[in-house]
């Protein structure tokens, strides 16, 4: 196997998936959305089937369908990448290859769930992730989850990852960021070709500054021009404009997460929002979750008013992708 | 939807799968223990597809397998429970149908393990579990989470749950004592006839005597005859034979669980134990589980030799079920 | 220094202390309480300077003031034993021997609560343990923290406790079932001759038939005659009585604990029961507790008046006590 | 009460007790270290009885020694900050009055610890603030400890604080990022006066890039020019230059904090730094805190020869300050 790693810095939308009233994939939704996310400068490329995307609720024949339509519309212009979420080791595999075959650039490899729960053994984590990588021939983003979490890799395990072959980036997910600065150094004194990309979305610039390649996050799917703008200003050390960027970015996360508060999925959030503004047909999302209620969709629209640079986007002026043959 | 309660106040084990070299089901050898398990007097049903299944390692279709063959094997003579674990609700009707279809008794419905990394609105959880119930025509277990982790589900959760059609038990995991004895009298205040199964392998006795209409543990599938003779003692009242048998219990519990000490998953040490013991004919876990070391190995010998009420079992006299027609 | 372990298999109640308006200590109820829980049958010893007894906002000398008048009252004909709790070691030292010097029979040693912020170093804890048992000439007993706090004690810390001369007993407050039993039968097997006392009041029950010499409990100093009955019930073998008993136990809990409703204080509503049943003259906390408001009390009447077998104490009739020389 | 707010923007050390070997105060070297820290620019306030300050291990009249000196040695040129630590209000207003007697221009007020191990009532923090605020004349710094420990205070408590005549400043240790930039917001947006000083010693820049008015650290007590020069280079929006002086500062936390080791405590660490550069002639700490062991002490030594950028401070030039009068 030979892999060129073809990740790099940049801003990485994990991008949203409309749905029909049916729960079926509204295709051509996400062909319009795809579109016009791949339309901003700065957008590096597209993760499909993160979290953002509901890999969870999204049988695996599903996956691939959603795979197929994003590169199928954008990937003549930019990477299409493919979130992978399996417990088991082998059906991972079945996954990987599946990605891979339905035209994405490389896949996202979250942590085994069974984790979450009972947490895993030494060696456990470096067998997972090289026993998918050696079965694929396009490069593995590693997804770190919260320390918090028994899935999250401890900073051996992560410099045991980077020595494999294939594995090209870490979306470091950490959300301890006591860790982020030394897990950074340490990854690229290692490592120096890996890509450290935030996955941050509530505090996107202290993570920039303490050390990383780029964004991989669910607002950049959203608000795509302020992500890629808050990232360039922390690479140029411009902190004044940085700032000024920071504290719109403020009002749109505040908007989705709603600090402190008895809060809803900031999932189902965005995707209200995203459909207020225009950006998606639809906010329906698969059960288990379920709808917002009235009230926290007034918040929403409260919410994006006082946003005032969020503008409605116009959605005939999209103009769908050719692929060029 | 006509549902009669078929879950009984007993023992049920969540069983071992036993693996070939190549990681596919040794097929005989599944059928050898299950058909081991269910000679013992007391055991109520066979719980197959639970975490001591593996079931997070299994493909859907191999999770389709292994019902189908234990439900082959002593179908005739108890019910067999498939354990139900997806992240949607609309992948989780789809695995529960195919279990019904496999000749399942009843499913073991686990949470979604995005609970675990997101936690759950109010009310998810309540349609999540109606979806379920109401697609199939097969009596609902539902399996509660550690108190800990956030897909466990509150004491009101759980009396919404009692309250569908098709739930029919719980399998009580919430491991926080002062829970329990609140828990079990308030649901069945609510629901009398509801059965509240401890899953507590490591302190079994104490949950029998808060209240509990037995047991569904994967110990049962390792000691079937002391978890009987445990849980009658209980419900017998009669403490001081309990207590004898809980001290036996307690040898096994401390080589399998290592009470505060660095320890690898208690399922690969059962596993290991059980072929100690003839129980199973190999080991092999699947991946990303890892086999034992021989330091591991070596402590699970010394420990079973010091058990000395274990005994290697004789597979050469379990003679196989013939479906009788 | 020589020691002889007076700590005994018993009942010890944590008792409440009654204060003025003005937050001193009502001395003569302070009297009258002590009296009427040593007239009970079954009840070894009380333990002041308690978290019942509001150590925590207590000044070192009220602290004193508190061993003296319960010591003045009761100490004929029980021993008396005062919590230490400060967060130095040289500061647990002077109370240490103020306790003694108070006519104190044994110190209730609690942990450094800067460990529950800090943690603590390898070794720490056996030091601390070892230089307060050292200082004085009455036993010590261990408060262990529950195991989700940092300054929970491991078995192997413990198992160092308990070779210390003057570690008599240890109130074990782990809350963690899986540990209970492990850590019952290991302490037991390396210092045959320690107490291990269950401070669990919500589940007493269920840690009892783990494995326990007695109870060091709060609720004691409430329903005394109620713990000593479910002790001697488990201590019997006599599950079928321990049961009912227990039931009536979980009517008391219920009411002081609210389980997974959001609660007020514990400490606070039982001394708010308390000044209902005439057991306390008043129901006065001290700051940072506050008092607890109208709903709350409203509930607690409620569930006293469902409490058939509670019974107001006849103040008038408990005799004072008249130190014999 | 008439309080002025004296609590400016800028740096604040928390700074170190030197010990002899009785461990009593050293308090020529107390002397020492408070006039080398006082004669850095950029240094305004010191910080005496704080975590670093082993406020936990000193007596009350320990506490008011160690104010009363610093207040001495450097009262004049600067305002000396007293922690205040005790469990209940009415002591911790007695410490807070004897701070105010010792000099101290201001109290550090920490949360009861008997929050840590119990949570806190609605409104009980508010009342206890209130209370010690109200019986001072001097301001009051709150200490708001980590998100994940119990005695954390919610965004509604903070603000509720904030309206308190008397409190001046947050030292914000909350340590979780999603909450900060909120904070600052919402505190600032609803009592624009208040300073909020960043207490995150191992990840400064991050913090002081979301908003802060200044740092309230420990790190300020051993390496203050760099502690300071972090500050301005933020304040200042010179990214490049902070990023050059975190470089700098991330060796000195990983000497103090070994990210992702298992580590002794950072304050032990951090004064046997200080004391092989001479900035303290001991390292002696107190009990239940033990000195560091020979392997941890060559780790240190070797870390501080690879921070070329720390220098051994002369003692002997450094000049004793006579009060003016």
């Amino acid at each position: 196997m030979t892999v060129i790693n073809p990740i790099h810095k940049g801003v990485y939308p994990a991008i949203q998936v409309p749905f029909n009233d049916d729960y079926s994939v509204d295709q051509e939704d996400l062909r319009r959305y795809s579109r016009w996310l791949s339309s901003f400068d700065g957008i590096t490329g597209l993760v499909v089937n993160g979290h953002s995307g509901e890999i969870t609720s999204l049988r695996p024949s599903e996956r691939n369908q959603v795979t197929e339509i994003v590169v199928d519309e954008v990937g003549e212009v930019m990477p299409v990448i493919s979130g992978v979420l399996c417990e088991g080791t082998l059906e991972s595999i079945d996954h990987a290859r599946d990605a891979e075959k339905a035209g994405a650039k490389g896949i996202l490899l979250m942590p085994s769930h069974h984790w979450l729960r009972f947490g895993k053994h030494k060696d456990e984590a470096e067998k997972f992730v090289r026993s998918v990588a050696s079965s694929i021939n396009i490069p593995v983003i590693i997804h770190q989850y919260p320390a918090w979490t028994k899935a999250s890799y401890s900073t051996e395990e992560l410099l045991s990852f980077v020595k494999i072959p294939g594995v090209a980036a870490i979306k470091m997910g950490t959300r301890d960021m006591s860790r982020w600065g030394h897990d950074y150094r340490v990854l690229k004194a290692n490592a120096p070709n890996i890509q450290i990309l935030s996955c941050v979305d509530e505090y996107l610039l202290p993570t920039l500054i303490e050390g990383a390649d780029g964004a991989l996050i669910g607002l950049a799917g959203f608000v795509p021009d302020l992500m890629v703008s808050l990232v360039r200003a922390a690479f140029d050390n411009n902190l004044e404009e940085a700032k000024k960027i920071n504290d719109k970015t403020y009002q749109v996360t505040k908007m989705i997460y709603r600090f402190g508060e008895p809060s809803g999925s900031a999932h189902q959030r965005m995707k209200a929002a995203m459909k207020m503004l225009n950006i998606l047909r639809t906010d329906i999302v698969r059960p288990p979750l379920i709808p917002l209620n009235k009230d926290e969709l007034s918040m929403i629209r409260e919410d994006l008013t006082a946003c005032k640079f969020l503008k409605n986007i116009e959605r005939d002026k999209i103009t769908y992708h050719q692929p060029s043959f």
